[in-house]
């Protein structure tokens, strides 16, 4: 492959590269290269966000690398050192190769499986002895490690830090030695000991690794403020994220929900090809020559795929676009207003969105009714003043948009 | 034994004592206390300053408590790390043995070999997997590391502090935890290092070690400078030491070298017994009833028949008796004063010293002359103006004391 659609291909999307001069001289040497990515065990749902970084490492697979999946089982196996209970390790031993068994099968949704050296570093870590750790440990000064922002900042805080927080950093560095790894691939938020293992590599005589970091992904509700897009990393606990094992409906129906701007960073960041065919498709869709929700279907679609397989995606879509006419309102619809809290019932009827109240009694008890696509049954169901308008489905076809003004 | 007695003997001559009521209290239970000590034994030659820590050693021997001698071969077999050449350990495992056994068999002169237990921390530090090393860690704050002096200036002052140079402490402290001893001895330069231990033996569950240090002795050289002892602390490198190895009279002239203040500091770290006897020596001194020089002899004497036996000891007064009265001026001579640097010749004639400046060129010819002890043939010898008086023998009972003022 041409040297200059390599590295077009390698940068798309990334953060930090250190150096591009070297990664461009070690790519043309003409040998595959040892890509390392290590990752926690212990958290083995996968989400979008994760994928991103597994996306970087499958472009360098199809450019013909050797990806090493470093998982951390060493460090998952000692706990946290900071609490209280030390004696005995978080989980055992058989917990964590399951947990990161389950891990590797949902990366291999992204990446090639035959291509992909799946490691544990226990491995080499636990042969580690003191003297080997305190030979490691001398290759870095305190100053060094205190330019971190989180122990700079705790410190200056007079937050504690553990000093076995300062091993880990050189632990992953370790790994680096270990593998003798060309390149090491993580989240922008662990640029500070990609670093480390660059620098201690070189203190060990290796040519250091290059590093590369990609970003971390908004959550699904990210949305645009004073034409930024604004939102918080993707995670479980925040519940914005899209998760690797969901149901592909479930999965389709999320990616759908979410606001252009963040389909364009989705598409940049997750989505296979070159970077010009998503750049066409937004062009398309600035100049009305694409509707934005087709792009976004593709892109659901394309994502799906890739978790489930094609004729998944393609069902989850009909399903969406199923749901999507019975739940979601025509663009068009009559409007009706009122001031202070109202009965649903009363809505209905005066809206004109069906003929008398008994009817709207009759609609609500047979369950026809949805009220923000949720469907109401109850008949004393009350309509409270909201800034925005509540739209009402009150049958196949009848709806209707309500305005509750405060009184 | 006595309790307060016991307490008292042990209190004599320490530093620091963390905490008394704990020693008090461990020692009350009636069972014999395990004692923990450790040594560098990269530096085999031992002199007076380290056996003030192992006359304390012998206290608690004495008082039939266990002693523990650690060996730290662990770190001497790393070699220092902060150094580049790193890969190669500096010394081999033999070579720190055998230094260990000579470092050894020169302690045994002041401790009980056969209730000295032997031990080298390499045996279970080099154990300890990263694993254990991060749990160890992960007992410690990088706050409570930074108290320690040297660490907080060299960070202050941003001169570098290897990351290893964090783990030694915690090191040594682990040796407390595997030793499981109930006190650890060391010099007072060392307080912080025992405090640790104190702290993680805690940490492990473990009946924290009482802590004691032993004062940093001065060497030969120290003088009182306005009614307070001065000098270095004794060391090879400033040549104020007296070796354990030494030869006898080598020791003993030394030991009579020192001021009067410096024996009874080293009566109270270096001698047995109780401290009233020494304290009552130095009544009878201070009053007139002893000749401090006897005292003196009394000391060296005692001193050098624990490195020797007691007929080297005979020997070596003897033979420091005889050198001292070829060499020594007698209490009464002729005093004579000259303002401005003066020619030896001169002096020698002028004082009386000789009958004439021609004998005064022939004494100096033929070696007959001592200057403050030392033999000086140059006829052209000046004597420079300075606040202390000249002691000069012209020939075997020729003595003048000469003061040259300044001009």
């Amino acid at each position: 492959v041409n040297l200059d659609l390599q590295l077009s291909t390698l940068k798309r999307g990334v953060v930090d590269l250190h150096t591009e001069p070297d990664l461009r001289q070690r790519l043309q040497r003409g040998k595959p290269l040892r890509i390392k990515a290590g990752f926690d065990p212990t958290r083995p749902d996968l989400h979008l966000g994760h994928t991103v970084l597994m996306r970087k490492m499958r472009d360098f697979q199809d450019l013909g690398h050797e990806v090493v999946f470093v998982v951390g089982d060493f460090t998952a196996m000692i706990g946290d050192p900071s609490g209280r209970n030390l004696t005995r390790p978080k989980v055992s031993a058989e917990e964590v190769r399951a947990a990161a068994q389950t891990y590797a099968e949902q990366a291999y949704k992204v990446l090639d499986r035959e291509k992909t050296k799946l490691v544990y570093n226990s491995e080499w870590l636990n042969q580690l002895n003191f003297s080997k750790v305190i030979e490691l440990a001398g290759r870095y000064t305190l100053a060094r490690m205190m330019e971190r922002e989180d122990f700079k900042t705790r410190y200056a805080n007079h937050a504690s830090i553990s000093l076995h927080e300062l091993l880990y950093p050189l632990a992953q560095a370790y790994d680096s030695v270990h593998l003798a790894c060309d390149v090491e691939l993580g989240g922008s938020d662990q640029l500070f000991n990609l670093l480390v293992g660059r620098e201690i590599m070189r203190e060990y005589g290796l040519p250091p690794q290059i590093v590369m970091t990609t970003p971390l992904l908004e959550g699904i509700n990210a949305r645009v403020e004073n034409g930024v897009l604004v939102g918080d990393k993707m995670s479980k606990s925040l519940d914005n994220y899209v998760g690797v094992d969901e149901p592909a409906t479930e999965q389709f129906g999320k990616l759908m929900s979410i606001c252009d701007d963040l389909m364009w960073r989705y598409y940049e960041l997750l989505s296979r090809g070159d970077d010009d065919a998503w750049k066409e498709k937004r062009q398309r869709c600035l100049s009305g020559g694409m509707n934005p929700r087709d792009a976004k279907i593709e892109l659901a679609m394309e994502i799906v795929a890739q978790f489930h397989d094609e004729a998944a995606a393609r069902q989850a879509r009909e399903a969406w676009e199923s749901q999507f006419s019975a739940r979601h309102a025509p663009q068009n619809m009559t409007q009706w207003e009122h001031q202070g809290e109202v009965a649903l019932m009363i809505a209905l009827s005066r809206s004109g969105a069906v003929s008398s109240s008994s009817e709207a009694r009759r609609r609500l008890e047979a369950g026809a009714v949805r009220v923000d696509g949720e469907r109401v049954t109850d008949v004393h169901h009350k309509l409270a003043p909201r800034a925005e308008p509540y739209e009402i489905k009150a049958g196949k076809r009848d709806w209707v948009r309500v305005i509750v003004r405060a009184p």
